[in-house]
């Protein structure tokens, strides 16, 4: 086994505590990652409120984290000790099924295997995230970072990122479609950045104006605000793709009236059961879909993007050793727009 | 004031009672149809069910009529008196707003006129339906009735037909398109007569394999029974769209199951709220949609599809005064696959 050093969940409330972490020895076609940067998602705060520390499984976050291949295994084609790659929530699916041959690893029908929180296929260990300073990961699951994106700023693209991607992509976002992006956030801001870039016509819905002008300079041509009726009245059935970044419950009613015919409300970071009124999809016959995480192409797909359009997200970074201080913060959503630890700390 | 015949709701218990209706004098654009037949839709029974009979607004149930033109008002161009006419579940709109612009009256953002319980836009007066022997229509909202559609088979088209053509139509079925039908009854066999006729692959999904005889006679392919687990996993995302014509409440999740990879699940005929776990969506990005009735060159063009490939609904034709045993039965589902009623009885 491989030593490396990380932040571990020892409880719900209790606080990270780094600590040392063992990673597999490297098989023919692993790669040894020097993590230097990893997003904190909104997903990390879920798993470290609900660990029960009694469960005896080890939990150590992260799942978007860039970094530079240190060894690789005798079977390795594609990577080069030195080279930097990015890796996002996935690690290894079946590569048999449906949706694996179709590019959706992330759809795998036995489930993909999540970078934390999973079981490796091989020997069934635990796998433990990228707040630690070295992940081996199979190198078809490690994407190659374009030159041109500053490391850090691109690590939250591997999973804000490409969840926002994904519906966007999919439903054909180009120059003459009306895009909203409900909520202003980590994938939020993602969604915006992507939407201009891809020449729609963009929009936030924020519950205050406060985001106006980060909403500008992002590219969206205005906001509207969501606890003003008169506003929302105005932009009824103003939008093509409503992607509704939101992560508390909320009505999805007033979101859905926004939707123009035969548009879709696409739902990303939420998990867990929705409740929609039958009356809100099918007048106007709109669609009501979900997005989180997306295949090894589309994933691909978007980091070309980005690199053509030198898209990363706005981060705030960190010290790794300020990790608890990062969660406590996204708790209460004050960051602009998403924390980025800095591993360099963990040497 | 025209005066007719009709059967009137008392209360949520009583049967129906025939009584005599009034109807307007005839205003420019109206048509007087002398109702010939009258289908019994799920609406009906709720309607009734619902009803106050307390409440001073008289109900007269119906909105899937077919009939015969007896006078015409001055302004009148598309009709003649012996023409024949079928009017369907709404009877007005604004005619003004974007959705009524676009040819879906159906979405009026004013609300369309029902045609029954609804208000008249001219005068407020109460709309009273098709359980009754004559109607007075703008003739705006008439359709003629196509030559070669046997009257009374066909007056389940004007709503059952809509309601289900729509979502196909606007889903692009066609040949190649692999589409699921949940419920054989009186929506559900029409979405299999018009899904065939477009050349898809056509399934039902049933409780039990009761009515596989009948899928097979409609043009199905085959039936998947609902309740056999073994069954439904062997038709996990197998169907483009997936139509859930079932009238009781049930979990959506394995329906959505059904659906392939970028396909839609539609829910028509139902109303109020549903429920739906966000991952049933996003695993095989999939949509969540809900029709009912369509606007007026839908509802025209599924009866110009309907005369092309002679599609008409199942009936039990029943003479009007045993509208109380329809709605008796239709309350057991015990009717395959919808009820008419024969008006000549209120001669």
């Amino acid at each position: 086994m491989r030593t490396t050093t990380g932040w571990q969940v020892d409880g719900p409330t209790a606080p990270l505590r780094r600590t040392s972490l063992e990673r597999r020895d490297l098989r023919p076609d692993d790669l040894a990652v020097r993590v230097d940067y990893c997003g904190v998602c909104h997903t990390d705060l879920h798993a470290v409120r609900g660990h029960d520390g009694e469960a005896g499984r080890p939990l150590v976050p992260g799942h978007e984290f860039t970094g530079v291949v240190t060894e690789a295994g005798p079977a390795v084609t594609r990577f080069s000790v030195g080279d930097a790659v990015a890796v996002g929530n996935i690690v290894d699916s079946c590569g048999d099924c449906a949706m694996c041959r179709a590019g959706q690893e992330n759809f795998c029908h036995t489930f993909p295997t999540l970078t934390y929180g999973g079981a490796d296929r091989h020997d069934g260990s635990a796998t433990l995230g990228g707040y630690s300073r070295e992940y081996v990961v199979r190198e078809g699951f490690a994407y190659a970072l374009p030159a041109g994106l500053d490391p850090a700023a691109a690590a939250p693209l591997l999973c804000a990122g490409v969840t926002v991607w994904e519906p966007l992509h999919s439903s054909g976002v180009g120059p003459g479609t009306r895009v909203a992006v409900a909520g202003l956030g980590g994938l939020g801001h993602l969604a915006v950045k992507f939407a201009v870039a891809l020449g729609a016509e963009t929009s936030v819905v924020s519950r205050s104006s406060d985001k106006a002008d980060d909403a500008c300079r992002l590219g969206a041509r205005g906001l509207v605000v969501s606890t003003d009726p008169e506003q929302m009245a105005d932009a009824r059935d103003r939008f093509d793709v409503v992607i509704d970044t939101i992560s508390a419950p909320h009505d999805l009613g007033p979101y859905l009236r926004l939707v123009a015919m035969d548009g879709t409300l696409s739902l990303v970071g939420h998990l867990g059961p929705v409740t929609v009124e039958t009356m809100d999809l099918l007048v106007g016959r709109k669609k009501l879909s979900s997005a989180g995480s997306g295949g090894r192409p589309a994933t691909a797909a978007m980091l070309d993007f980005c690199a053509e359009h030198t898209i990363t997200a706005d981060i705030e970074l960190l010290a790794s050793s300020r990790v608890n201080e990062a969660l406590d913060r996204l708790g209460r959503n004050d960051v602009r727009y998403r924390f980025v630890l800095d591993m360099s700390d963990l040497d």
